[in-house]
């Protein structure tokens, strides 16, 4: 899991990820839209693949990747265990506004 | 968004998280569980205080830790997006074991 963190730890990396969301795309498609090298491009993509985020098919000279959700499975239940957490807030300052405008309704 | 999937690509940090979960705890608390040094373990909960998923209060000597769980809602969201490719998959292969199994009953 450490692993899966830390390729969603750079802005590249996950607008990458939104990429591919999209459809499967060459190297070259992935890399195109950052202002980077396509070498510093490629390191992304690596550090996406050793994660198991981005699986590659080598097609000739075509190197297609394609998306791979799976890991991001885990790191989404991790973080389900928080969500109570933040949610007991909102509810609570959810009551709090309707308290709020309960008492501005009674002054009226 | 890069700061808070950091600061969860490491197992420590982490396992600082989920016991905040259950309630406040002093950095030495904190620190208690892990075979490591207080320095080290201050410089974890430091990284998790940068980022903004624990709040340090002192009081006298006692530094007390306490989990704010915002920066988490976000990195949730942007996984959530992901989670219809997932279910997707996991929907597909429910199916192919019903249609299996249909097969096998078909056979007796």
């Amino acid at each position: 899991m450490n692993d899966v963190f830390h390729a969603l730890a750079h802005e590249t990396r996950r607008a990458m990820l939104a990429r591919l969301s999209a459809g499967d795309r060459t190297v070259g498609e992935l890399a195109e839209p950052f202002s980077m090298s396509l070498e510093a491009a490629s390191k992304h993509i690596r550090v996406l693949e050793r994660t198991g985020l981005v699986r590659r098919t080598v097609d000739g000279r075509r190197h297609v990747c394609r998306l791979n959700p799976a890991p991001l499975a885990s790191a989404y239940s991790w973080l389900r265990f928080y969500e109570r957490f933040w949610t007991v807030r909102l509810d609570a300052l959810e009551e709090l506004f309707a308290a709020n405008s309960k008492k501005k309704g009674r002054k009226k």
